[in-house]
């Protein structure tokens, strides 16, 4: 098993001397690498950094995640675009933040049943892109990224669609905290969310207590399909956000609690996805990614999931709220092992253009790098900045090893009532502005435990510059959440 | 990959009728199991359960024990009798609660360079009883059960040692907070430690510099030396206790800063010791156990460990403190896998009796259960129930998927001066009682987080008579840290 692992790009040109070069130079004649390689994209909603084994969960039981990481790559210091689902989303499909899509918003944290507005027509996705290269596309789960017509994924670059378009918990029927007492058959039906098929509506509400294992059937099916030609598989599970639920199969059966039984059938997803791949013969052709949207969230206790070590939860910019357990799996392509330079959601778009030759516009600005020389193990992550959003606002900024919090504020619902209705999404804590700003060293303190501002006014400076610059680079857009 | 789990007695029940039946029956003629395999135990100080890539830590680099668990078996739910060295090792050594030894005190939490007292010697360590029956043993490392001489290893069963008698940093010449600041060639001078062989003192101050690279070397000689018998090789590391030292080799080489190189070097250490027990054609007849002496020492900072999603550390009741990364390894007899089940440092000994025929003679209370199967796969854990001793009280108790805390308290030193000397042993914070006790559901709440004492009286009730009783086989013994 190879490590990777870079202290800043000093530290790795050392690194680089020590074993990557002569990986680097014997990969080509080593592996045949496909010119165009299918793309599966597992996304999971809610679920944190610490809920999976190889992440640390003690109770959780992942055996086919954990045999994903240990045969591809465990990603250690992966981000999404932003702490809350729309937002985050819009930043994985289109690779830019969701700022310059109009996709977050200091009001709305995210798109709401009644909501008018969607990714822009203009945006352009994943699946818009490898469209066009001649790859079958297919959106499956949670889209979150508009239900009026034009958003739809159909409209987006996929092929065809199935899945519940905004969050698990909307078109409440009763409030939130019944849910916790109802009886399950009683319970999926108090949330009254469409279930989709392309653009029709087919199931409503949603029979949630077998979506996953309806999602997954779906991209099994998906993937037989298009086997022939090169695909993208987009598949966003509506678990484990609350309300929670799993298969018949799946009930009481981890030590874990019904949090834990969610986990673990998503962890029997992946395996079928993954056995699927390698039984139809294309799994060397085939990179998986699986992560999550956000952090895990915290106010609904044993039904949220954990941020591990790390601090902060969903809807909030410390690391647990936007790092996530991410791994990537591509056999006899890509070398095993733990990959700890940064990366985000928004750098798999120029990835995977890079990686099956496919040519993006060059009329907008684009957030994400081309990351595939670190999938590939031949080079280092362009990577060095992260911004944190939360909302329209940028509240902390990490340059390499070290991270400066300008803005703090509470994880959403920390302050408000511990079961929030669908009304309270305007967050009741305020922000606390912080001059000079606080300063971890993530690498040695990933847990953001220990202020080092004093020590390194220089970095602080440093990150202000690169602070001011982005902030030049946004141009105001319609926002799509306040539609 | 296999993965045990078990949610308790009842749902394991299920589980054997699922699985682990077949297992077993199959167990005898698939693989031989020698009759008197040699036994290596690898015991980190002060090493956090958050501290290696597999328990999730993002940034410390450790492939050899990230891959010796996926070899062997990673578990998620054992402890360490004490969460303080002096008495935890007494423990893991005769599988007793240090209580029935003497060996834990509230007035003085460990052994010091003035004390007179020690393991007695009519206690039977692992080393005394495997020797009893061919076994060759060897001590390597921190002791800290008695520098006197009738308490030191070779008066306990091992043929030989080589180590630091105590904590690495006692005996200091100048105050702890010096230490950081320190050039390292005087640095280790700061802390007066002998290093002895056998019974002598050969080196003083033990220059910590190469401390565990010389531990390495003496454990991998010792096994080349014993290899034609039976072994035990007990390799107690003073690392990563502060002052944290690594070889030159290791210098700057993490991302993690000083904490990770030190348990990068440990990690080379363990991948050295795998490699001679292979390399030497013995790894099928070796059971390698690897864990910690209790949690993290959070109050070092950056320089002290992370328990990962665990609440608590070093010194204190909650899981942090006690519950530790542990690795049981040995290929070609035990199934890989994530082991889900209670056990302790004390079930070792009645464990390695029992894999190698060693009597243990009835005439005292024994705290370990023979967790053979648990370990072999051919049956469920003995344990059921854990005490969590701070000094000589009990704090808390778990029972199956519950713990109760009676008593709860401040981490050592947590509102002590961040940097303690020596004489601060006696902690300034007092101990809270609860009545009732807090109520933990560690498996669906392993981070300790929601009290759910209201809902379970009669667990309650259930762990208090348990307290109960086994308070009353606890006899007053003569104080061994007070002497």
């Amino acid at each position: 098993m190879k490590h990777f692992k870079t202290k800043s790009s000093i530290a790795l040109a050392g690194m680089l001397s020590l074993g990557l070069t002569q990986q680097q130079s014997s990969f080509a004649t080593e592996k045949e690498k496909p010119s165009r390689p299918n793309f599966v994209v597992i996304f999971a909603d809610d679920m944190g950094y610490g809920d999976m084994g190889v992440y640390g969960h003690p109770t959780i039981h992942t055996p086919n995640l954990d045999e994903m990481a240990h045969e591809g790559q465990k990603w250690t210091n992966f981000y999404v675009a932003a702490p809350v689902s729309t937002p985050s989303r819009a930043g994985l499909l289109t690779g830019r933040l969701p700022i310059r899509s109009g996709m977050c918003s200091d009001e709305r944290r995210v798109l709401f049943p009644d909501s008018e507005g969607g990714l822009p027509p203009d945006e352009i996705t994943i699946a818009e892109a490898l469209k066009g290269n001649g790859y079958r596309t297919a959106a499956i789960g949670k889209w979150h990224l508009g239900h009026q017509s034009p958003y739809l994924p159909t409209n987006h670059g996929f092929e065809s669609y199935f899945g519940i378009p905004y969050s698990n918990d909307m078109d409440k029927v009763r409030g939130t905290a019944d849910h916790f007492t109802l009886a399950e058959n009683e319970r999926y039906q108090a949330y009254n969310v469409p279930l989709m098929r392309d653009d029709e509506i087919v199931e409503r509400p949603a029979d949630q207590r077998t979506i996953t294992r309806r999602y997954t059937e779906e991209a099994v099916e998906k993937i037989k399909d298009f086997k022939g030609d090169p695909f993208f598989v987009y598949l966003a599970h509506s678990m484990p956000h609350i309300p929670l639920f799993r298969s018949e199969e799946f009930k009481d059966t981890s030590v874990a609690g019904i949090y834990g039984d969610v986990i673990e059938e998503i962890d029997w997803s992946v395996g079928r996805i993954l056995e699927t791949l390698k039984k139809e013969g294309i799994a060397e052709n085939t990179l998986v990614v699986f992560t999550s949207d956000n952090g895990p969230w915290h106010i609904f206790k044993t039904h949220g999931g954990s941020s591990g070590m790390l601090r902060g939860a969903k809807g909030g910019t410390f690391e647990g709220g936007m790092r996530e357990p991410t791994i990537f799996w591509w056999p006899g392509v890509i070398d095993s092992g733990v990959v700890m330079d940064m990366a985000t959601t928004m750098d798999l778009l120029p990835a995977f253009c890079s990686l099956s030759n496919t040519q993006l516009p060059d009329d907008r600005i684009y957030d994400g790098y081309d990351v595939s020389p670190l999938i590939l193990g031949t080079g280092k992550s362009p990577r060095d900045v992260v911004f944190y959003y939360r909302g329209e606002q940028v509240y902390s900024v990490r340059k390499g090893d070290y991270k400066a919090h300008f803005i703090t504020r509470l994880e959403y619902g920390s302050k408000t009532a511990h079961f929030m209705t669908e009304g309270e999404f305007r967050v009741k804590d305020t922000p606390t502005h912080h001059d000079p700003p606080l300063l971890y060293n993530l690498s040695e303190d990933p847990a953001e435990k220990y202020n080092v501002a004093e020590e390194h006014p220089e970095v602080i400076a440093d990150i202000r510059q690169i602070l001011e610059e982005h902030k030049e680079s946004i141009k105001p857009v319609e926002n799509q959440l306040e539609k």
